[in-house]
């Protein structure tokens, strides 16, 4: 975890005025934790554009791990997303994202591997201490740095 | 616009994080400006985080522009968004976000001072240099002060 929070700091600076730290991964699940201080907005809740950029990073962070694991070096972007603010975030908070289904995974490898880029859709919540404030769908894409560099 | 600039630093400060300054409002638009260097990610393009901070706070101050000019006092939250992330951002850049038609605006203030809460859709736009490369669309709820007051 500690290369995932570096990897983040080094190449996403905002996440240092976010206060993002990567909390656990435990069970396919990857929790990012963030404090409300630096996020919080006018009503005194955390800024929903906040909440967006570490609920994108927790998806981002995934694929990351996915690839980390299957040893495939590769470069990952977000294609879009939907979100949904549905109760106010009114204490530090946790963006949380699970790895996909085992077979999920594979055909995305698969079809990286042999397109040489592959999306991969995937689900994250925000939760206070309490519950479940924010729910989030984004769709990645991933490009394996050896297709990259033969077809640029 | 000082008003605007001045509301957003001081209710959300990661705006001074994100370097985002008030460009203009000029015939129904408004324009929000951000630089690359803060916002910057691993491929050297604005990270999709700051981008829908940004286009999310553009949609924020039209609302926030409309019950000013209405002269009604009122706070607004955003419900929900989608955003897509057609091409990379590698400029400075800004996020562009119009008024409704006229009278999309009339039935909003209409049902929120009869109603206390009323919903408003804003679609908005992130152009570099050169192109559109985000498109957004966010469905925020503005609630009146007065009948806030008095249902809570």
């Amino acid at each position: 975890m500690q290369h995932l929070q570096a990897t983040l700091e080094h190449e996403i600076p905002l996440t240092v005025a976010l206060g993002l730290r990567v909390d656990s991964y435990r069970d396919g699940c990857l929790v990012l934790a963030a404090p409300l201080a630096p996020n919080i907005n006018h009503k005194h809740t955390a800024f929903a554009g906040s909440l967006n950029a570490v609920v994108t990073l927790a998806g981002w962070s995934i694929a990351w791990l996915l690839l980390a694991e299957a040893g495939v070096q590769g470069q990952i972007v977000i294609q879009d997303s939907e979100i949904q603010y549905r109760h106010p975030v009114t204490t530090d908070w946790t963006a949380r994202c699970r790895v996909p289904e085992a077979a999920t995974t594979r055909r995305w490898l698969t079809l990286l591997h042999r397109k040489g880029r592959a999306r991969l859709d995937l689900q994250a919540e925000i939760w206070d201490t309490t519950q479940s404030c924010v729910t989030f769908h984004g769709r990645y894409v991933a490009t394996s740095a050896i297709w990259t560099a033969a077809s640029d």
